[in-house]
């Protein structure tokens, strides 16, 4: 195809932001006023040529995994001598490890190689899967930057010793492809010293932000996915998300919204709300990436603060029957991001029948598609109506192509709404304490004051509060 | 079993609420203090006498579900008809009338007959799951009180049209079961006429109440659910949860808790966490109770309020590396609610390996369930030393009477912190704005108006506004 077709085409398939609904024009005191949203331009665009000086020194990897083409070659290579080996890949990781895999095949996964995220550690779930597999037909996807998040090694030894004992200490090794560091860290330690094939997550991508490196995109090309135009998808983002002028960049542009939306307006919800079941995970991916990068209790200078607005998944048009009427009436303490798909790839016509029942009889001819479509805009004007805050994003398609150009749309608006915060969006401080305690609970070496700690906690528990 | 003994299992079985994690004997001043409880202890025994009042008057059926044999005989009998005739019976509703079967079945269902839950019209996958399924050995239960639902009626639609032209005019009846209102609406109407075979939802119990009634046995009993045992851990939780002493009452204090949480201490956010993947569906019935209950913007004297804590859906352990970093470090503004499985009806040994790695090799010989409950225990005490609100409810077994308990320790709840609130748990008069909006767009008569105010709205929107 010529580029200016190529072109044409890319922007017929541009996901668009609409933030009408959060402008005071729509929705009065409730929404921000086009002078507020200006008086942060200066500070914008100083954030905007900040971070693309620290992407130019090379400290913000993330941004650039678009255009990392030494990076996809090895997946895809891979994934290829894989998907004719194999029926069944089970990916064994936790949190970004698992979420961005998860995604990407609830959205494009073709069936013919079932990808299954194995992301916690319920003996019940975790067992039946195993004796669900066709060992010989399988093959395990261990995800650990560092080899010591326990759930994930845990499982690591578990599929291990199962595939061990069921082809012996040569012929298991193919069944097991390590995505970890590539120098450091215990899984590397084992790489080496077993030999299995392995892939690397690249130096300074963080498990949130990893779905567009060999995290996320191995299992995605094994589960048939077309990663290239995945990254096309990103890459084209990237082009608009690099303005210095905020109403110019999208990206940006949200980033700002849900800050402004959460300081100044004190909402600290935010919903994501997808009128598709193929973008379902991407809500739970999104949770991830604003939770973990902008819940912070320190600023960069270390002074206290609290941040972090907490997200919740909903999904159209069936939660308009569980959470809609809390939406509409309850507190205005909340921002709710819906996102509608134009062509959901295919239609169903609802057949005409019982045209002498009124609440019945009008829906035939309407498509299926068309009527779920009917139903966001209708709950969007009802959002509105009770001065709701509303963002709308609207995808052309559910493809590779949208989903790349939505994981970094998010991405750049995270970090960008860190930056605004002055709080580090890549760090997870906080997490490392409960690791602490189940290292100590599980008997680790040198933790046994926090596991002392913990039973003498569960000791001081005051039975009355207990029913 | 003789009485004696068979209270004593029911003892053991019974699930146990520990709130010592929202007192200030705990977490200080982010804390409640018992005397703040306390000054609630009139007023909640107020309450609970005239709800006890309100259900001998026979104005509060949910109450009764549990004691109503003659609700459950149909609903058992057509279901043990039904498991002979089909291997896949697909639900067809949304909301209460779906989640309920969608949650018995995530913790329970024994695999035989397989309960697709089909609760949204994406005509992607609503087409997918109509493509796989063997039509002669499937029946489709279509759940809707009222029949006036656009998304059930539509999935309705769809699918007589496609069993009709399948097995004719006579022969398709049998695949369609009706679970409608006994007397009134449109569904009704269209069982009389044609004849299919039904089940009544009960007069007065709305659909986030109706997981109790045929709405959510039906399903569960096709699904070899012993429903007789969900409904008795269900009757056993009624009788903990009568006594007007608000410290007695599990379910009063749940309710009164999370109230003072929101009213006293801000929390207008509740997360429902729990550690076993068999009850992650829970969260969604539970975040529905407790958000189209209790979000509401007027009194019962028709007074403007804003209640209404966010329910958001997070699964331990997988969600500590998604989730606790917020919640340990952003705002002051949740409750976290755990629940705890103490047998996870399975139990997978680590395997020892790897004894020179230190950050793996201390994992061998551990359960991995018991690493889950080490996970859940470090966790709390990982929010409990950072002074947030948390409540564990712990579950001795998941099983049909542990899970019949819980269902109602939460609809209790919700009931009785609608009482504190003084508002009407039982309505969701907002919703019914969305809807209106929606039969305008699909040409329904009648509701042309909301249909040119929705395009006036749309041709409204600044363009600048959209990037």
């Amino acid at each position: 195809m010529p580029d200016y077709r190529r072109r044409a085409v890319r922007e017929r398939m541009t996901v668009r932001l609409d933030v009408n609904g959060m402008m005071s024009e729509a929705i009065g005191d409730e929404g921000l006023s086009r002078g507020e949203v200006e008086a942060l331009a200066p500070r914008a665009a100083e954030i905007a040529r900040a971070l693309q000086a620290r992407r130019a020194a090379g400290e913000l990897p993330f941004y650039d995994l678009p255009r990392r083409d030494d990076l996809l070659k090895p997946v895809v290579a891979l994934a290829e001598a894989v998907r004719e080996e194999i029926d069944t890949l089970v990916v064994l990781g936790i949190g970004g490890a698992a979420r961005g895999a998860r995604t990407v095949m609830n959205a494009l996964g073709d069936g013919q190689v079932r990808i299954v995220v194995a992301d916690n550690i319920d003996p019940w779930t975790f067992g039946r899967l195993l004796d669900g597999l066709d060992l010989a037909r399988s093959a395990f996807n261990v995800v650990s930057k560092s080899g010591e998040t326990a759930a994930t090694m845990a499982q690591f030894l578990i599929v291990r010793d199962l595939l061990l004992r069921r082809f012996g200490a040569i012929d298991y090794k193919p069944h097991l492809i390590v995505t970890t560091d590539a120098s450091s860290g215990q899984m590397r330690q084992i790489v080496n010293d077993e030999g299995f094939r392995d892939l690397h997550v690249p130096a300074g991508v963080g498990g949130r932000f990893s779905v567009l490196s060999p995290v996320g995109l191995f299992p995605a090309a094994v589960g048939g996915v077309d990663v290239a135009e995945l990254l096309a998808g990103a890459a084209w983002m990237d082009t608009r998300a690099q303005s210095a002028t905020l109403w110019e960049n999208p990206a940006h542009l949200l980033g700002a919204l849900l800050y402004l939306a959460e300081t100044r307006k004190g909402k600290n919800i935010v919903v994501c709300m997808p009128y598709s079941d193929r973008l379902q995970q991407l809500s739970a991916w999104f949770a991830q990436l604003w939770a973990e990068s902008l819940g912070k209790a320190r600023d960069l200078a270390g002074n206290p603060v609290r941040t972090g607005q907490t997200p919740v998944t909903a999904l159209g048009s069936t939660d308009q029957h569980s959470q809609l009427q809390l939406y509409l009436e309850g507190p205005h303490d909340k921002v709710v991001m819906m996102l509608r798909v134009e062509d959901h790839g295919r239609e169903i016509e609802i057949p005409a029948a019982y045209a002498d029942l009124q609440g019945v009889g009008y829906l035939g001819g309407t498509g299926l598609g068309a009527l779920l479509n009917m139903e966001q805009r209708a709950t969007e004007r009802a959002l509105q109506k009770r001065r709701r805050m509303v963002i709308t994003i609207t995808l052309p398609q559910v493809s590779a192509f949208t989903l790349g150009q939505l994981f970094y749309l998010f991405e750049v608006a995270t970090v960008f709404a860190g930056a605004l915060h002055q709080i580090n969006p890549f760090d997870q401080p906080a997490v490392e304490e409960g690791k602490r305690f189940t290292f100590g609970l599980a008997g680790r070496k040198g933790w046994e004051e926090r596991r002392a700690e913990v039973e003498a906690w569960l000791a001081g528990k005051l039975t009355d509060y207990v029913r």
